[in-house]
């Protein structure tokens, strides 16, 4: 039976109240153009924190916080014996970020809770709201640092030696800005994790789909390339003397990109490019690039990389120079919890959006979580798939859509008392 | 009749002494792997100075000295009515330069005057051997500065304030160094100007050929490229959605490339290449870079740049990307004066070496001399082509026999009393 046949409409949360909080916590570290600079443990986001756990104490949930910051509001369940059902996500942003990556996920599972509270509607097991520290990776390396520490990635010792570029370290931010707490890791254990995230890609938008299912995320292999040549002056070295290494590295990349469009649902790319030598007559002797490989097959990523790491070679060889091909991180492809998936998609129908089955490209905190919970995330288009950028845009419509289908597979995981 | 025939041998010049000047003056501004930095109007360069004006007067030459720092000795001949025929090329060096590039010049010009001291020969022209300022462009920009104001293309201002990366000028730093004369442009003009140069380039090395008979200068244009994609997620992003600027100027290089190659005598090259981010996760959104382009026939070298600029915006297009390209710099090939390259390509017969015609792939102080005064360079080989570096080598025979080479083509143009 639909809602058309004349059942009650199935319950949404408050759209307008889940804009609203995300302009208000935007404000925080406001940068021109829309955009937010809250890097994590910074003032900013110990401000952002603050706010946040206002609304906690409001939404009269219990606030728990441990040795990576992480915060985590618990509200209580008919029946105290089960584990929390839990989603969130973080709040830190890129030093250039925008208003709704990582940021939509807190203030979605936030607004399950208010619209339950609203609703006078108790779950049987408790649900969980939370933000997991630094997960852009920007103030401290590597990201995803509190939902790693907490699936036990990552110990105590990497966690409070965690550098900043000032020369300080996690521990020493953490209690000074009053976010260190005393809980190990894992001391609040989750039933189930739910994920809302903006999509950060343009495959929703294209696909004219409101809700991305995520059944997946992908892996991702960075190959470190080296390729020397031979230094030479532009003007007397004749075209075939030449042991060019941007000419070489040229031609692998563009074999790289070759290789990423041949195989479905790859992602071959070169972001960091670092030429040897800056002279315009100079024939450069040698350069470094980090091949940025990503498949949600696990076979699949290891035979993308293996292809990578033999063009490089040959491309170099025709190009009369040599290259060197090195594997620097292999983080695998995360495959979502079947039961999870379904509630998340299940969700979606009930709610009568439309919604596709997809693979999340970036990485995110549910891939750690995911290790030993039952897990799975929402997607939510984001303006022509822009992120990692102040003029990253999510609708208020698709945003309420999302944390709907948040606030249904929680209530079917959770079960109403 | 050749010397093979009875005839007395002709004169040569005493390799061992000019191979010593070599390395005397190569103590000044010594660097690790027997390189020099001796960028122009620093201390290093200041000595290297004060030493070639002690050698120049103790070979009984008069010394003067121009706005620019020129230096130019003179020898009497014994038609004070006819302008010298001269000689020389540059101390100034590359940071990480080697021993020969400008030095050998210098120096042999120095040694065919002692060479006609020992020998006692008086010539009816005067003879006059330069040292140019700045020809590297290192300190000051652009390079062959002491030439280019000689020959009229930069008036006293721009000498002047030219300014160097502290904050000080051309002016300011001449002076401080005692190298600051009060002669103008062209107070001494010349009949004709030989330099002898390091080839630079692996032409005459795999010809099995000692001399060079320069005839021609390439010409030189360099195109501004700007490449605009649009920055993304390359996790997120698939591979067709992408405008991927790093990706639309590899496909642009192996473009250039084919152009090079295509056209006999070319040389295309980029060799200052400017990624406009810089992490491995970014699809790169812009890209700039220089197109250096070099042929020896005008008309060809503005084809050429043609089908450069044309293959960028096609390339752009193909990669879903946007180019621009802009010419800032045109230099145009230098055909030098058939009366000195035939003394030169007869003085190489007089002496028996191996020679070949060709064309200069880099610039020198010659071009700017040429525009107002017939000249011709001479060119000896390198060990595998290598310069601006400090492996550069030329051998104590290669450098003889080229001087030798000089001292016959100036004995013809200046005529023996």
């Amino acid at each position: 039976m639909t809602a058309a046949e004349g059942s009650p409409a199935p319950l949404r949360v408050n759209g307008g109240r889940l804009w609203k909080r995300h302009m208000d916590i935007a404000r925080i570290g406001a940068i021109a153009g829309d955009g937010c600079c809250r890097l994590a443990m910074t003032p900013e986001d110990a401000e952002a924190r603050r706010l946040l756990a206002e609304w906690g104490r409001a939404a009269n949930m219990e606030m728990r916080v441990d040795r990576a910051g992480n915060m985590i509001f618990l509200r209580p369940g008919a029946d105290p014996a089960r584990l929390p059902v839990a989603s969130g996500s973080h709040l830190d942003t890129q030093p250039h970020g925008g208003r709704f990556d990582g940021i939509s996920g807190v203030l979605a599972a936030l607004e399950v809770v208010e619209t339950l509270n609203d609703a006078g509607i108790e779950t049987v097991a408790p649900l969980a709201v939370v933000n997991w520290t630094n997960e852009e990776g920007v103030r401290f390396a590597p990201g995803l640092t509190g939902s790693g520490w907490y699936a036990g990635f990552l110990d105590d010792g990497a966690l409070d030696n965690a550098p900043t570029l000032e020369g300080s370290c996690f521990a020493e931010e953490a209690e000074r800005l009053g976010w260190r707490g005393a809980d190990g890791p894992a001391a609040v254990r989750f039933d189930s994790f739910f994920e809302l995230h903006i999509e950060q890609g343009p495959i929703l938008e294209q696909a004219g789909r409101r809700i991305g299912v995520v059944e997946s995320i992908q892996g991702l292999v960075w190959l470190d390339v080296e390729v020397r040549g031979r230094d030479g002056h532009a003007g007397t070295t004749p075209m075939d003397s030449r042991s060019d290494a941007l000419l070489a590295s040229a031609r692998m990349l563009v074999a790289l990109s070759e290789i990423g469009r041949a195989q479905p649902d790859a992602r071959v790319s070169v972001g960091q490019f670092l030429p040897g030598t800056d002279g315009p007559s100079t024939i450069m002797g040698d350069v470094r690039f980090v091949i940025d490989v990503r498949h949600p097959d696990p076979a699949t990523l290891s035979l993308l990389a293996r292809r990578c790491s033999e063009a490089c070679v040959v491309e170099a060889r025709t190009a009369g120079c040599e290259a060197t091909v090195e594997q620097r991180v292999e983080i695998s492809p995360t495959r979502l919890d079947a039961n999870c998936v379904s509630a998340v998609e299940n969700a979606a129908a009930l709610l009568g959006e439309s919604a596709m089955r997809m693979a999340s490209g970036a990485l995110h905190d549910t891939c750690n979580i995911a290790e030993g919970t039952p897990a799975a995330m929402i997607f939510v288009p984001c303006r022509d798939g822009i992120s990692h950028n102040v003029a990253e845009y999510a609708s208020p419509e698709d945003l309420a859509a999302g944390a709907s289908v948040l606030l249904h597979a929680m209530l079917a995981r959770a079960g109403t008392a």
